[in-house]
């Protein structure tokens, strides 16, 4: 229950930087609504469609669509106060990959599969709604360019196996390893870490 | 049998759309192939795999390899003729996604989903060939920028499932909703309408 | 055990010419694995989702995910070297398209799919990492704008179902039809042979 209720957060957040990022571009009604769905719905169903668990989820269970309508709606109608909620909607997002990334690990060890493989379906679930969203408009994925990210649901992942070692109750390892994700990603924000760079500086050497 | 040569004429008017924006991009003659077969079972390949019934349908079904391969290779070489066509070929197109909009939704209806779910399959299978082929050809997709286009999908689903209360007579319905989206999207390019802009307008205010 | 290792082999050159795109777009170390990753199992996973045969393969046998972040992380420090290995590499993806032919039409012959349909799934393959990883980069795919390629592994195909008329011989028709692809594509690109283009040339008839 209060699991469904954060995975409907999740959801919400989800579709409403998909609203921002539609608007952006200027796309009419209809295509700011399928960007919101595609962003909020995209991990997930790459997610189902490599597991084999289809129909996929949101075909099943019409919260999402509903959730996600309601949502871009609303987003539309009060798109020029979201504009001073960016930092709520940072946490939401956040706590939308947090979530995303331990029901994608539950998932794969429900489809009995390898830790790793379900530390990566975790990681696909919280991050493709953005990347098929940046495709989608034309744009590199910003997962590919940007701070601590995947990274975060990774190390979420690694956590979220670490205590099966040592508990069997698997409502404390929800909370702790996707509240770890949620953690890794606002401290990598908020001290503006990034993943050591691969390219020697070539801007400043010039003054 | 009906069904099926419209079918045909569908495949046939993507497979046609595909070669025409490939070649406006100077690709190789695979690559036009590709690009006019990605058009042609796009859609009806997202659906199938969303859904489940794999292997997809074009792999089921020579008919459809063998119709796209004849299209694009009379396509290529009439390329100058089909300058003129343009409007045809615009019939072609709106019969195509009047026709993918239907089988969309009877292949939800098999899988016994949800009625918004069906209308939602029989929109990706008449849009979503396009979506890809804008993709490859990395540009927008022109669903998201143009007028009225997956609506006339989704009016027509409506009235699909509408048209189901009242009669039990499948080919009636498969008609009836099918033409409906033809008309709307007919009807929208003729008068030019669109949905209404999210956007304030700023162009004209110079003046 | 042979055909395995060239798998292996396969895998290590798609995931090294992944790294060295992602790269030239200055990607972060996340950003890098993630496209030698979807570019060394992107064709096969696109192929077994289109099969149906769930969960894809790299969930199932922790080999490739092994080999691929080994490749990655060996091609990320000596990304200086590996650009005097141009060569090697091109040797090694063409190896790879190769064998990813003549696997995935395997693949589509024990699902029980017409030859053409089987030779699709081996360009599938061979050429679809190519394509997303080409799309995640936001350029147009290399597929589509260059030399023989895809042609390559078609010419493969025929050659595998021509063979399998006059021997029964899996792992012969395996290695010559594999050799064939090989060996159009390097032909192809010794001799700078390329499809006949579609278009008339417009560039030389300035001077």
């Amino acid at each position: 229950m209060f699991i469904q209720t954060l995975d409907i957060l999740g959801t919400i957040a989800f579709a409403i930087s998909g609203v921002l990022v539609a608007m952006s571009k200027r796309m009419d009604a209809f295509g700011v609504f399928i960007i919101a769905f595609v962003t909020a719905v995209g991990g997930g169903t790459l997610r189902d469609v490599l597991i084999g668990t289809t129909p996929v989820f949101w075909m099943k269970d019409m919260t999402f669509m509903a959730v996600i309508a309601i949502s871009a709606f609303v987003a539309v109608v009060f798109r020029n106060e979201l504009k001073h909620l960016r930092k709520s909607l940072f946490l939401f997002d956040t706590i939308g990959i947090g979530l995303y990334t331990v029901i994608g690990i539950e998932k794969g060890l429900n489809a009995e599969l390898h830790p790793t493989i379900c530390i990566t379906l975790g990681t696909i679930s919280a991050c493709f709604g953005g990347v098929i969203r940046d495709i989608l408009c034309n744009e590199i994925p910003v997962i590919f360019r940007k701070e601590i990210y995947a990274t975060a649901c990774i190390v979420g992942g690694l956590v979220y196996f670490l205590l099966r070692e040592f508990t069997g109750d698997i409502n404390s390892i929800f909370l702790i390893a996707g509240g770890v994700v949620i953690m890794v990603r606002l401290l990598a924000v908020i001290f503006k870490i990034r993943l050591p760079s691969l390219y020697k500086k070539k801007q400043k050497s010039k003054g």
